[in-house]
């Protein structure tokens, strides 16, 4: 009998010890040094066996993790000696560059062998990378069926449920009952490898309903399927963005959903690990958007990762000059009180930082729509609420600190006005620049950081040194 | 027959016509105006059969989204109005507050009466958040094994995997066939609402195996349980972090896992829908912490979001400060040269943006585990590789344009080597003060910001100002 704490199963017929998948990691959840010193000598080694043996056996996620932390030769090597033994859904499991990396150097033979043993997700992941050359050739070694089914999610485009969707699914007529259906999956030898929903079609595959197994398991034999099916109610049109697709399985919360096609034909079935993918890429992509970086991977080149932040830093610099600009109208007057130029760039800092605060919560807001026609009003008038009160408190922060750092009252009261104008203004762009970009069809998290902080800073700056021009005079 | 496009089920007996969920939303997912207005009459009526008729249909998820949408009057209005026919669970689809304020106002009778029909981790979601003596009084109403089941959930530790547990799961001993199995689901009442694995234990209910769903399907009925079912690997102690469950979760594409208490018996399962939850809130929090905002929610009050903003400004004053009282270092010389006050925000500005753009990166690869021993140095390389080369174009650009605007080309010459050090300083700030963080155990999401922009900022207005000073010589 298998135990829990049995982590070393009993391997049967051959007598080769399986290394326990958790021990290849330590107990920060990195890989073991000693463990990738080991694979690396038998690469080296060229010692097929002890591949075969230690790194077969693992779950694809491990081999991912494995690939990123060898050196470039030595992935390629592990893959090469390996040949069939190695599980190529672990290159769904590594970045774009590292795949594209080893796709490059194997044969196209190799590749079209291991993708027909890839569930379809897997395949066309693997597939759609490649130059359509490349691909061609490889589909053109496929068997028919395979062929179809790979190339109709290939047709779909680029982050599209189609695209993510597999086609290999379990459906039945509905005059079948329970038992037949039962009788069917366990002598179809051709099934998904796994699956927790079967569909309910008609003879020209028209998606009429799915049921869910436990369901299945739960009824007598005798009951016909179509008694027992739910509607779909949330089949997926294969041409719907994957993102969109997401936000239906968070909140219906669904383990995986039908891909129909512009006919309600049922073409495939998205699960729920490549949407949590999904979701994760897309939470991803709202914070590097708003720290000003691209689609960037950690294996980019040095080249590749300046050229992608460029565009940013080139915009925040076309809004730098627009802002010292601003201070350039108040030339004369910090010449006469170089105190304005060393407070200056608190005034405008602490609006820009104010400003970022409550852009982050709106673009956040935003990306999982939490925020509407009906609660927009009420937070934007919270917003200025709070840019209020924080502004008032900084104000007098401010005002008694600088006042008595120069021993200048006035200079201290003209720092608290304009740093109370500033975060007030910082509230109310961190609100409206975010939502008037999402308004007009913008990405409020590519955009918003720089029209703040731009807003921010020459408000800042002209309302301190305006005042203080005014005030002492120099006008 | 059910048809995908027929979206009005037929109702039989009673002549109800259903509101056809998809219609409460408009085309980019809002709820429609019209569905908001014929609840907000059905209420100010009390018009009980009409909002059973059209809320008791909706989706939990959707009756989430209904109370949001509506004023805090209205909502408690809804509930009572409802009574029996409310379905709690939409209460853990809402923000905290107005969970709070819905429970608040209901007598302990009712909501005892009502989380007896919830499945064990939504009864937890929503008793976990009342007063110890609301609590008490609520699970005293239980009977006694429903009691049980949500204390023990209730004693483990707040963000636990033994929190979000659900304590309804299905299993079988080993020497059962699946034949036996698929009978006693056939006939026990007492299943789980829905379940995508079965779990197999010994009298003492240690854990041995679980099987899933689809792998009974496939077997025929004489066969025993022990030889289809799988070892455990990813069994979940019950006090683990629920971030590290979820990751768990993410690596090996898990549906559903079994929660065991320290000796090893099973005590729960962790279902992906609650796992999908905290994926988000934990991609949200790295968001909201690098914002500079905590766990704030939407409908927070002013001062509640107001105190929980306070203490990230007041660290960037204090830092701002800092940086100010470098500038007050060369006061004489921008008494001199007042273009320095104007350009040298420019300076500092472009080093925060840098930093943060490979903060940004550095951040997102802690949390999800992509960065480690083997390819840090690989990483701390290509930023400093790409602050060297970024620093270098931007140094060129904005010597032209700042030569040309004060007709000074010296100045230009100087700008551009400060904006060049800047630059390589903030990429090696953007990668080491979140690597060190994380080292010494702190959150780098939290802290990393302030300490990259006052480095950037002391850094752009040091070099700047001081080689303008030896240059020019004021020194």
């Amino acid at each position: 009998m298998h135990q829990l704490d049995n982590k070393l199963p009993d391997s049967g017929a051959d007598d080769i010890l399986l290394v326990p998948a958790a021990d290849i990691y330590d107990d920060n959840g990195v890989l073991r040094g000693s463990f990738l010193a080991h694979i690396g000598a038998a690469i080296a080694d060229r010692d097929t066996l002890a591949l075969e043996r230690d790194v077969a056996s693992l779950h694809q996620s491990e081999i991912g993790h494995l690939l990123e932390a060898l050196l470039p030769d030595q992935r390629r090597a592990l893959v090469e000696l390996m040949g069939a033994a190695f599980d190529f859904t672990a290159l769904t499991e590594v970045d774009d560059a590292i795949r594209m990396d080893i796709v490059d150097h194997l044969p196209n033979e190799q590749i079209a062998q291991a993708v027909q043993d890839l569930d379809s997700d897997d395949a066309v992941y693997i597939l759609e990378d490649l130059d359509a050359e490349d691909r061609d050739e490889i589909l053109a070694q496929l068997p028919f069926t395979e062929r179809i089914r790979l190339r109709r999610a290939l047709d779909y485009p680029e982050e599209t449920a189609g695209r993510r969707m597999q086609t290999e699914f379990v459906a039945v007529p509905p005059f079948w009952t329970v038992g037949q259906t039962i009788d069917y999956m366990r002598e179809d030898q051709n099934l998904p490898e796994s699956f927790s929903q079967i569909f309910v079609i008609d003879p020209t595959f028209r998606l009429l309903g799915a049921i869910d197994l436990d369901r299945i398991l739960r009824t007598k034999r005798v009951v016909k399927i179509e008694d027992i099916m739910h509607e779909t109610r949330h089949a997926v049109p294969a041409t719907m963005d994957q993102e969109e697709a997401a936000q239906i399985f968070e909140q219906y919360d669904l383990l995986s959903a039908a891909v129909v096609d512009e006919n309600e034909r049922l073409v495939g079935v998205l699960t729920i690990d490549d949407v949590v993918d999904v979701i994760q890429e897309e939470a991803e992509e709202d914070l590097m958007r708003l720290g000003g970086v691209g689609d960037e991977e950690l294996s980019d080149s040095v080249l590749v990762a300046s050229r992608s932040r460029i565009p940013w830093l080139l915009v925040n610099l076309v809004m730098a000059f627009v802002a010292a600009s601003v201070i350039g109208l108040f030339d004369a007057t910090i010449q006469q009180i170089v105190a304005l130029a060393i407070l200056m760039p608190i005034v405008a800092g602490m609006g820009g930082n104010a400003g970022s605060q409550t852009m982050t919560v709106t673009v956040r807001a935003l990306a999982t729509k939490d925020i509407d026609i009906y609660n927009a009003g009420r937070i934007i008038r919270r917003e200025m609420g709070v840019g209020l009160l924080n502004g008032m408190i900084f104000a007098t922060l401010i005002g008694l600190v600088a006042g008595s750092w120069f021993a200048d009252p006035e200079l201290g009261g003209i720092i608290a006005v304009s740093m109370a104008i500033n975060l007030f203004v910082a509230a109310l762009a961190g609100i409206l620049v975010p939502l008037t970009l999402d308004r007009f069809g913008a990405d409020p998290a590519v955009a918003s950081a720089v029209f703040v902080t731009t807003i921010t800073d020459v408000v800042g700056f002209f309302t301190f040194l305006g005042l203080a021009t005014w005030w002492f005079g120099f006008l």
